[in-house]
């Protein structure tokens, strides 16, 4: 039997199993799920074990990690596949059509919290394994990682992969977390944003005072951190912190031209915000904004009196959480560093200034001649008939900097998921086409990969 | 006995009572301490009651007001006293050296909730009565009229006044809920400022976003409200809302360098509050910016994540409470008007901008030509040995102005609380001797009062 035939002929089986783990509320950020957790990690070891795959649960600080291997020649090349089988909390549970942890499939889709993000994109890996084992066909090496903290930071990941660089040994790491420009535009994340992430205090008098008595003699903590943050950017939407451009990678007219290719339509894309206009750093499209451009966001602000009602405050601090997004070759500690010196020298006299650095990450960008690349696109133009485009991406995944740098392999982001899953929020989704689509684009990629790593010899 | 020597011998007696007045928890905006705010009023009425005094507990659609009546003789002058028995919420408690309703006497100070705001400064008004009584010494009518929902806005109050007109009449008003410069320095205030309040809601894409997938070209709707915020006042500290200062009462010179006579050391005011340096609008003093200047300041911001840790959101919307104070002759509600229209233009167009306003109040300034204002001075210059300055006040207290229009009739703000007396906030306390100095000065007030009122006839 092919292992299309094979995967066609398990479609159901696929799809009850995922649900399954669906069903599990593995909310890694929430210790009143703890024993979720393990049981999702439980749960896939099983499923390993179905298919007589050597797997073990790593216990770590925090939640496990699954890790399962088949090792048929260590002359082969080896793929080592990323995932994580932890999902965000689900509140608000009022705003879920159907509740999170109970999957509904309906119009085609999949909807549970972490069908998308990231069980339904991590299963898919299994599945398609499955399909090459169970027919013969597998003809590489594979290691599973999928790991329990995605969501909440993998901390313990980070400890676990400095100290199993051998046991990870890989060519190539797979990650499908991402997503595809639509069902009929196949596409591969090439490029994602670093993370420049910072807490500031803006402290002005000693305690909350009256603000008819003080009001207009002191100086208010939020009026001047509503200056202060004003001030980081300029009426171009260009950040002002002295040197924060220096090492941004200049791309040529070419390859700008070349991203602004990318089927995009800015009404759909304002529609669905319901904005009635963009905004950004001019002189540069959304495509470009979001994918090659670093940025400036205030995450969260907060400060003075916020209940109901009226009250006259004029209070002793105010505080917001501020990040930036950065591309190649910013630094995610040197941009951290430039932020938190320059706000304490625009900080006036009448207040004082505490910037707390959080964990950033950096940006990455993978090159379209890595046959990793390669391949996975190889894939894709085989299950769609056309090539992905590459695209670079505005979010950041830190993991994929942490591999680069402790086990020296890229990853290839291919992820089959779309913008309209709405991960993170509630009525997450995940397309039937996409399940499949991906499972059967990845079990392409395993000989696409050996045959080409074969060639390059 | 004279009404001096009266107030001598029962200074215990006087003490004691406001002590037991004060262990009554009655925080009017907290409604599990309803059955306590109204047993503070059933104590006053048995106060009065054991004057012999006329009292009736009226009811409202909120907390009761206490009123007591001696009407000696309609041809006589007829002096209103107005004040709160209701406090303000202790919370905190933790930051409370002693318990906030078990009153301690420490360092001659009475600490309490509500030792100055208001219970303190409220009963001085029945024992200087008591005295004048007790030696038969009114020269007056009086009349009380306690409220307990002051620190709620007063609601009740201002159908009650409307309501009771005649009741309510009365040559002139005396309230003591504000305070003299110190227990060297006394003064009256004359000038409060008004205030206009608004409640601001920016929103940009119609739900939380992710920051990474769309931070740069989507407009962040807490950037946005920051920039709007800080374009409200210039370098210079002025208010930018156009035809906000177009009826800013313009005073002389002269009169404002009378102001700056008042005792005033801006070292320690910087130190106490523990800032480098004062803010406020250029070419004016400390004194001026909140006596005579309107301001603006920023109450309370919130939006986005506040929580623990970081999170990467571009969220839907950001919120500000907003106030202004205000000066003669600005029309609150024009204010408020003028802010709306200007905050709605200055709105970006990748936002929607919603403006509500919350219930304002006009500034009042009092004529130190006011016979009131004489008698309050006179009797003040007799227990001090000196005159007191008037002085304009930050804050506003709206039953000023609701007692003009309704009643027509003037209030004295002659106040006996000092600065230090940390209302508001935890550790509120009371001196013992601005409690005795009050009640002195007090009954000195209605004999000066209607000699003044006769002689001016």
């Amino acid at each position: 039997m092919s292992t299309l035939a094979y995967i066609k002929e398990n479609k159901d089986k696929f799809l009850d199993e995922l649900l399954a783990l669906l069903r599990i509320p593995s909310v890694s950020a929430d210790s009143k799920f703890k024993d979720k957790v393990r049981e999702a990690a439980e749960f896939l070891k099983d499923r390993f074990e179905d298919l007589d795959t050597e797997v073990e649960i790593c216990e770590t600080g925090g939640h496990p990690i699954v890790y399962a291997e088949r090792i048929i020649d260590p002359a082969l090349p080896t793929v080592l596949i990323y995932g994580h089988y932890d999902v965000q909390p689900a509140d608000p549970y009022e705003l879920w059509d159907s509740p999170p942890f109970e999957p509904m499939v309906k119009d085609e889709k999949i909807f549970a919290r972490g069908s998308a993000d990231d069980k339904g994109q991590t299963y898919m890996h299994v599945k398609a394994y499955e399909a090459l084992i169970k027919t013969d066909s597998l003809p590489c090496n594979v290691k599973f990682m999928i790991e329990g903290e995605e969501e909440i930071g993998s901390g313990s990941l980070a400890v676990f992969v400095a100290q199993n660089k051998e046991k990870l040994a890989a060519d190539v790491i797979l990650i499908s977390d991402t997503h595809i420009i639509s069902n009929d535009t196949p596409s591969i994340t090439v490029g994602l944003r670093g993370l420049s992430y910072v807490e500031v205090e803006v402290t002005g008098p000693n305690r909350d005072l009256h603000s008819g008595t003080f009001g207009g003699a002191v100086g208010n903590p939020i009026n001047t951190l509503c200056r202060m943050i004003a001030s980081l950017q300029n009426e171009r939407g260009e950040i002002t912190i002295p040197r924060f451009y220096d090492k941004v990678e200049m791309l040529s007219q070419e390859y700008r031209d070349k991203m602004n290719l990318t089927p995009f339509d800015l009404n759909t894309f304002k529609n669905d915000l319901e904005i009635n206009s963009e905004k950004g750093e001019e002189g540069y499209t959304t495509i470009e904004r979001t994918g090659i451009r670093p940025t400036l966001d205030v995450n969260g602000i907060w400060g003075g009196y916020t209940g109901e009602g009226a009250k006259t405050v004029l209070p002793s601090k105010a505080y917001a959480k501020i990040s930036m997004r950065l591309v190649p070759n910013q630094s995610s500690e040197e941009i951290t560093q430039l932020f938190a010196k320059h706000f304490q020298k625009i900080a006036p006299d009448y207040v004082k200034v505490k910037v707390t650095p959080y964990h950033g990450g950096e940006a990455t960008v993978t090159s379209t001649n890595a046959i990793g690349y390669k391949a996975a696109a190889k894939a894709m133009e085989k299950t769609w008939g056309k090539e992905p485009i590459p695209t670079r991406e505005g979010g950041s995944i830190p993991i994929v900097a942490l591999f680069q740098k402790e086990l020296g392999t890229d990853s290839i982001l291919m992820g089959f998921g779309l913008q309209e899953d709405a991960i993170h929020s509630p009525n997450e989704s995940y397309g039937l086409f996409n399940y499949y689509r991906g499972i059967e684009t990845i079990s392409y990629f395993y000989q696409i990969f050996t045959k080409m790593k074969k060639d390059n010899q």
